[in-house]
């Protein structure tokens, strides 16, 4: 328990630097893979992941109903381009995946340019970005190009190709437990979706993926599960599928867009007092950032579906910029260039720095409650008088024998009496080595 | 229902002139009448009443008990005047029915001018006024009178005479039952027992008139009933006689000094908290008057009685400058330059907006609670993106879904979501249409 | 019950300056004993007091059990002091009995300055003060001198003598219980084991007897039971010994520091809603001293016991300067000059409107809640019109009506109406003798 203290008392430490270097490193060689929902983007994904922890994929078929929805068929694209009057590519998917809506139907088509603009979409407000867009469910198809590229196109007759398919496949996603002391669960969900986005969301695979390194070599009471699913669909699928394992998730977060250089955020669950939401409160306060702290709103990524009324789980987001709050947002933008490794690693700091503040939040039942206990014979008062021994002080034991009644937890304590939590954490260590409180 | 969100959303605006004109024309027809708490003033003022709005005349006889109190006997009065030593009318009931405190003794007499000063009512601090007093229950005679004419009496002999009788009869009070889709009550309650006092109450006589005129020219949920009462003895007398409607009660309002130039107020029922609270918290919020709205305090109109310990009745106070606040109160001052056409036609409009939000205000239960329901299958995604599909938006509906569990208001949603009432009344509205959540 | 009524309408007075003196006369009589937890300076103490007010004398067993304590051997000093190099003593015990640490082992033997330097406690930063020290559960030696003294001593051979006796023997305590009405307990604790120290706690002491000599003379509801007791062993020792009585102890104060110029301080009990701290709270806020109003924390005197999780007693503190806040605290410089006749007064007059406040605080049930009872025909309606009959006005007797459902007390009436406490007192005691509301 040393070791968690240890790092509950760093928790104002971004984590070293050479951590920050492997998931930057490792968001750069997920960069150019071309992920949607399904397909071999996100195949491709979790197979690089797979390579650095042991994660599970799976398949679901298209077709199979998951509560109000059914997965979608598999969408492949091997290639996409846009000829001009002249025959030249002015537009090329195998130069960026973002050209091609996502989900577009196959075409290949001659076209006068004022037909093909219907299909075209661009960020007049930012002329040299490329636009993101899908149509999951639409059954159209378009192009995604930078304003000033298209303001110097020439009218005329456009040659328009993309060589894509949507057929019956599957919805690919990939797991990990790293099991705990107890079955009391702790859910990471990040989404794997996205083609070349790196705050949005690189940043949250390789967070969760330094995450899982750092807790499977720990022994830890939480057993966390990592979940790498294609956004909206991806939850709503494993919810609808793990019936069994949702009773056991008691916290957990969505890590999105981790990486840019904006302050660290967090958004309480839809419970907005649940162990979680509190343990971030306390993080965020020590740190200065209580104001980054935000209320529930049903709308956002994953936290969607987990947080919806029927589950109503206790997940939260950690995340930097909040979503759709910065311009680069959903464009071409948001590229390796966004994200950097300081941010990756303060996020990774308090991802365990909250696993491991829930770990040591316990309940304990003062066994001495009528009047004081004599601390004196147990080597607990401090001779000197009034001063402290070790690593908590005296006040710290009284507001634990005060409070902890078998129902109140050491954050609490630590709330009340504004105490700091590890020094709580070390005075009930202490009471409890001397057999003057029980865990409840 | 697109009639009441159509309401909702103008609640900012003034009703048209039209009303305004029609309420004062009204008043200013009542004005002279003189009325108390039984006798013919009220009924004059009933039968005026009942040619504007249906509603049927009660008379409960003197002696009937009616909880802590008796009906007392009917009072009528036909002239009263003081004459001075040199003979010359000095007070005349004719010219101003204020000059008589309500209920006085008859009284035919001689007597000295100084003897005669104990009977006399003034306000020195405003000479030219005269003020309004009664003395229902203390069997004496009195008469109020500019201080302005008293300076000017000569010591002497003066001739007091008041030609009025107190004798078995009734207490008379008009109610009208507008009946709704269901039999959950809205009662709106109003006095009728002051004479030539234009704020308090004729406003509220005429409001409530237009009011009712409005609900019978529209189908409602609510069934409104009005009633148009002698203060304090009439709600008790009501309450004490209609022990089966009681229940039925779920919202209401007292509408009194509804006319002068200061802005709206509401006082909060004793609960505080009760759905017409929270609705008139939500408007004046809204136009910007929240400091206007008011703690309960036991003292007021008849909501004294309607929120008495045993009632504890979910009636607020509906009214402009609050209950003794300006100086013309009680004062031959509130004429009926006092009032205004738009600060009634500002009331009823509120009046209205109250009643229609509570109508539109349901509770749903979410039947797709577990993850979001699919919203594009039903065509209610918006395939543009993010904008507004007509009334409402994508996060209108979300928040309806989060929260709809079968317990929670939409005016409770509108409130946490800082999303309009009416945008929220419309997504719900649309989500309902759409099979995905229900009225519970 | 007018007599209490007064008392409360006054409590913005200091009692007159006859207590005043007496306290501090008393308080002057008792410093010069050397108090310890036990031995006879405590019952040296508690004889004198015995001259004041009848209390009773307890002795406890040297080696009884109490909870997790023993009663511990009794401590008695004849003489100690230290003679220097020449012969000449630096220090005396006679002179001033902080001069020891209390508790010390005996001894008589010769050292050099360097050794005996391991055994002296001073204070550089108030280098004219000697300091107070205890070393209780430590079986060790030790002398409090003025850092400026030491200065002056030469290095050399110093002769130390402390003629001291640790055997087994008795835990002496005082007590009186002042009947009253009703078994309903108000617990009185004060400490009284100090040497000469003024305010902690011959402030305390004084105080207390003040109180009871006060409550002695007159009848009242609440018994009042008063402890003099050794702090911490003292007041752990009564609760192992009284389960009987604990239960009946429903308020409290624990007096301490409660004679210096620092402003009055409250320090809420642990439950911090308690009736006392309601009450202490009004008081305060009535003073314009509400800031001085504190949390509960579990260090202090002995309300740690009073108040540890196992009693959990509604028992507050009422002090002058707070506990550690002022640089006299545990020295020479908290003399007779430190406490002064105007904050003892002070403390006791809050002490007794605290008592009387309680005792006055009762809860009402309104015998005729449907609609307001006719307050006209009991004598209670004002006729001259919303003026004030007597003690209290209408609306006193309105929200006394609105509220009293057998569970509001007339303390929360007073909060919420902001009418004061001895008004909405009077009021009710009219409605009671009207028979309209009934005690519950």
């Amino acid at each position: 328990m040393l070791g968690v203290l240890g790092t509950i008392q760093n928790f104002r430490l971004v984590i070293m630097s050479e951590e920050g270097k492997q998931m930057h490193a490792l968001a750069e060689e997920l960069f150019p893979i071309c992920r949607s929902i399904t397909g071999e983007g996100v195949r491709g994904t979790l197979h690089r992941v797979a390579c650095e922890i042991p994660i599970v994929i799976h398949d679901v078929p298209s077709g199979t109903k998951v509560h109000d929805w059914v997965v979608p068929d598999e969408w492949n694209i091997r290639d996409a381009w846009i000829r001009g009057p002249n025959g030249q590519k002015v537009v090329d998917f195998k130069k960026c995946n973002l050209h091609v809506v996502g989900y577009s139907s196959p075409i290949s088509s001659m076209m006068d340019l004022s037909e093909l603009r219907h299909h075209l979409y661009s960020l007049p407000e930012n002329p040299d970005w490329v636009p993101y867009r899908t149509g999951y469910y639409n059954h159209s198809w378009g192009f995604c190009v930078a304003q000033r590229e298209i303001d110097l196109w020439e009218d005329g007759i456009y040659q328009v190709f993309i060589d894509a398919e949507l057929s019956a496949g599957f919805l690919t996603y990939g797991e990990l437990v790293v099991s705990g002391q107890t079955c009391e669960e702790f859910l990471i969900s990040c989404h794997v979706c996205h083609p070349s986005l790196a705050n949005d969301n690189l940043s949250g695979i390789v967070v969760a993926v330094a995450l899982a390194r750092h807790l499977l070599a720990r022994p830890g009471r939480l057993t966390v599960r990592f979940l790498f699913i294609p956004g909206t669909i991806g939850s709503i699928t494993w919810l609808a599928l793990h019936g069994d394992v949702v009773p056991r998730i008691k916290h957990g977060l969505v890590l999105t867009c981790v990486g840019d250089r904006g302050g660290a955020t967090y958004k309480r669950s839809r419970r907005s007092t649940a162990t979680i939401d509190r343990v971030m409160n306390y993080i965020f306060q020590e740190v200065g950032l209580i104001e980054r702290v935000l209320d529930f709103v049903p709308y956002g990524y994953d936290e969607r579906q987990y947080c919806s009324l029927g589950y109503n789980l206790p997940i939260g987001v950690l995340s930097r910029s909040t979503h759709g709050s910065f311009p680069e947002y959903h464009t071409s933008a948001d590229n390796m260039g966004f994200i950097t490794e300081d941010a990756l690693s303060d996020t990774l700091n308090k991802a365990i720095c909250a696993i491991e503040m829930i770990e040591a939040n316990c309940i304990y039942k003062n066994l001495k409650p009528m009047g004081e206990p004599m601390l004196g014979k147990v080597g607990l008062y401090d001779k000197g008088g009034g001063g402290r021994s070790g690593q908590f002080g005296e006040l710290a034991m009284l507001w634990v024998l005060s409070l902890s009644d078998g129902t109140v937890d050491l954050l609490s304590i630590a709330e009340r009496s504004k105490i700091p939590f590890p020094e709580i954490v070390g005075a009930s260590l202490a009471l409890e080595q001397a057999g003057i409180i029980r865990r409840s």
